[in-house]
């Protein structure tokens, strides 16, 4: 057995069976191998930034990783915007970065890069598979590594894996999510009894949790603490009989507004918040002078489990707060975020998966879908936009039988719209709704915040997609995915019913006034 | 003035003059002082792996740097596969990195990541500018750095831009080219003398210049030695009046052959061959052992004075052996690589910039050109692909007066797609051919090159690009820029014949069987 079928088999029988693959020549023995592993599904991107944004939404709605099969170190750059995302949503995911054989490595040949130097500044376990004989064992431990949540990186040398004298490796026990100490949990409990302005912050495994909000809710009903989300939840379980969770908002004056007057943050599954920049004369983080910060669980700790015990010791007996079934009226006329918000809140389908890369024109789009059929919300969780199309792939291929709905600014979709031939190519069920409005708005909405003294002609030009304007449907259609252009909201839902009724990938151009 | 003025103007001021931007927040200081510096072209490209690949472009042409501006980390990401073919290429070349304030660097803001570490791959020269009273003078040692060759990566706190209290700084004088030892040209005098099987093996500078091959050729037409190029230089001057230069082949049987029976092989402008790739049983290099291996002159060094010192010192009434001008007839029927690459030798037209990244489908292309109008051509030169699309905008930028050709492999072509949107809103001269045969042709080659034991049915799905097939025509259309699809000899000549009569881009989708 060669290195590429048992790290294959390994990795199979370690549960990992999805593989977002854009190999090269060096990964050719790993693309024959998968012939003889059926069990392994190989979903082909054209581009590595599309194979790790998958491989990311992949793991939020599976719990676990897929495998990314990447191109030495260019590949593994090509990747690294949406592994930046992975990390920062403390998502778990494998890399196999093929590179050149062991013999070859010191021939300096054109291709030849720092891989380790790349992937140690999205990884935390990285290695570089020296032997056939290692191969399997190295990917064992690197499944198990990340176990509850970070990236992997195996280097993986061709000859490596094109050499006989491997052998498969047994899976490694993974490590459960530690437990908060119950000394944590009586601390907050004194700081939520306080009486003081409370609030509870809530991200990660407690968010993802109905079992988490739920209980949040119920401390916020026995003790007045009011309840705030981070803003981009890696993922967020949503909808009727879920409490209506209001999320820390963008702009830092709203961020610092929503959290003024609190004396107590208690964070659940997340880290304190900061802005996602700074400003000329604005401090860097929304938390008030003189508020007290204080860990019920962090990131990588059995946050649920906390939130449980801290709503025992301190309102066993108050019920929570929940959204009655509720969602708008289909609206008519012009379509703007808003009515492309109601739209989307009027027709959310039973338990979609809605991917969120809207940016500004999501405005309305959590608020319109709150009380509506039972969901997942996936955000950006670190900022590089482009992982919006690749994650609704991965979401599709984790969950084949939920609905995906990504809504995605047009800006960020061109980062890696080749996602789209990906989608045809799985015939995966998601309708991306492109919100249309001709230019990076988030940015001239930025240039005048950072106070830049001028916003004249060539400035503007930069931020101005028109000239030429993008037609999505074309794009679309020339992938493979069949499109069609809305300019008002009838129009809008009339085609999203139409998308929610056909199997397979849809995309909808929403020009947005 | 502020920092982002400072910077601009300084860089203007040592003739750095177009800057290729993907801009965001923590660059808005950049984007408003481009108002302030009209003498700089901003050109925006929706990736940023387009800016990277279109400032080598540049620089190939240009012969100095143009200026990116990327968005933190994950930007730098993006743009790092085409920053390792213009670090393959010695293409001189800056980077602007945009990031956090330096009083929200602390923070560990969703964006926060290792950008020197990634930049630290790529970069002969980093820098973090930490106050606007430095920015400027930074930003003129990073030109002067790159002078000869190389990458300078500027890491900008976006507060660095934003402050008060910069001022231009002077251009710094940049190094000339060092000059080979006359004792180095003495010892390879002796070796092409010495009557044994002499090979000069031609790259960087020495291709680049017509003076230099022209050198080459008067030192093989006075001594026997043959001329070999190396197989992807990054800029090669061709054409009728030139040396008709055979290339190192590719796979390595060839190149081996190639080679067989040297017993001196000299560099020029380059170093010693390596395999792309290693092979199963196949050595690392094409140099036959027991060959000796001698250095005229290295990448940084002027190759082609010293090829002229040889020349001088061996040749000096020698006449060099240029091709006549001639080209192919216009071919009719099938559309096949080598049809197409006749119709291309047909129609070249003077003093075009040829970019290529034809990959498998550019058999017969160089020789069908070899002999016509003059032209430069442009190669892949560090096997990162996704840069053809990319450099020939940066190409069109850097020669608005010489017409663009770009013959493009269609897998590669998705890596960079969006380059055709910066292509349309630029009116750039550029043709794009997509070498379109629906598949990852060189991957199916390469599988079975490796040896790769099985090449079943999955194996050969990973590297089909069918099902959906790509539609150029469609994607090109919807991204602003006019295509056509060309199924015949006759149509790719008649459409190709069109797009050179009018001006602004055009892409042909050349379908070969």
């Amino acid at each position: 057995m060669n290195g590429a079928q048992a790290l294959i088999r390994t990795l199979v029988g370690a549960g990992v069976d999805v593989c977002f693959a854009n190999p090269g020549t060096s990964e050719m023995h790993f693309v024959a191998a998968l012939d003889d592993v059926p069990e392994m599904r190989a979903v082909l991107t054209l581009f590595e930034g599309v194979a790790t944004g998958a491989a990311d939404g992949y793991a939020r709605m599976a719990g676990g990783p897929a495998v990314t099969l990447l191109h030495l170190g260019p590949g593994m750059g090509n990747g690294l915007a949406n592994l930046h995302n992975a990390r920062r949503g403390k998502a778990p995911l494998l890399n196999v970065v093929g590179d050149h054989a062991r013999s070859h490595k010191r021939l300096d040949a054109p291709l030849e890069s720092d891989i380790d130097a790349v992937a140690g500044t999205v990884s935390t376990w990285v290695r570089r598979s020296l032997s056939p004989a290692d191969v399997a064992a190295d990917a064992a431990e690197a499944v198990a590594a990340i176990a509850t949540g970070g990236i992997a990186t195996l280097i993986l040398p061709a000859d490596v894996s094109w050499e006989d004298g491997a052998e498969v490796a047994e899976p490694m026990a993974a490590r459960p999510l530690p437990h908060v100490a119950p000394s944590v949990v009586e601390d907050v409990a004194s700081v939520v009894r306080s009486g003081d302005s409370v609030v509870l912050f809530l991200g990660g495994d407690v968010m993802a949790a109905a079992d988490g909000q739920l209980a949040a809710a119920q401390v916020a009903a026995g003790t007045g603490a009011r309840l705030v989300s981070e803003t981009f939840p890696a993922r967020a379980a949503r909808g009727a009989g879920l409490p209506d969770l209001h999320r820390l908002p963008y702009p830092p004056e709203m961020a610092m507004a929503a959290l003024e007057g609190t004396t107590h943050l208690v964070l659940a599954g997340t880290t304190a918040p900061v802005h996602f920049f700074g400003y000329p004369g604005v401090p860097g983080q929304p938390v008030p002078e003189g508020c007290s910060v204080h860990v019920l669980s962090l990131p990588g700790e059995d946050g649920v489990a906390a939130m449980q015990a801290l709503a025992s010791a301190v309102a066993p007996d108050a019920t929570a707060e929940v959204a009655e079934f509720e969602r708008p009226e289909l609206p008519t006329g012009e379509l703007t975020p808003r009515t492309m918000a109601a739209v989307i809140g009027a027709l959310l389908p039973e338990n979609a998966i809605v991917v969120d890369e809207a940016l500004t024109s999501g405005v309305g789009l959590t608020e319109m879908t709150s009380a509506g059929p039972r969901h997942d919300w996936l955000s950006l969780t670190g900022g590089a936009i482009g992982d919006g199309l690749p994650m609704a792939l991965g979401a599709a291929v984790a969950c084949p039988d939920r609905p995906v709905i990504g809504i995605q600014a047009d800006g960020s979709a061109m980062y890696t719209i080749s996602a789209l031939w990906s989608y045809a190519r799985e015939q995966a069920d998601i309708i991306t709704i492109i919100c249309d409005n001709g230019s990076y708005a988030i940015l001239e909405h930025e240039l005048q915040k950072v106070g830049a003294a001028s916003d004249g002609e060539r400035a503007r030009k930069l931020l101005d997609l028109g000239g030429p304007g993008l037609d999505f449907v074309s794009i679309a259609q020339g992938m493979g995915v069949p499109a069609s252009r809305a300019t008002t909201a009838e129009e809008l839902a009339e085609q999203l019913q139409k998308a929610l009724a056909e199997p397979g990938p849809h995309l909808i151009d929403a020009v947005l006034r």
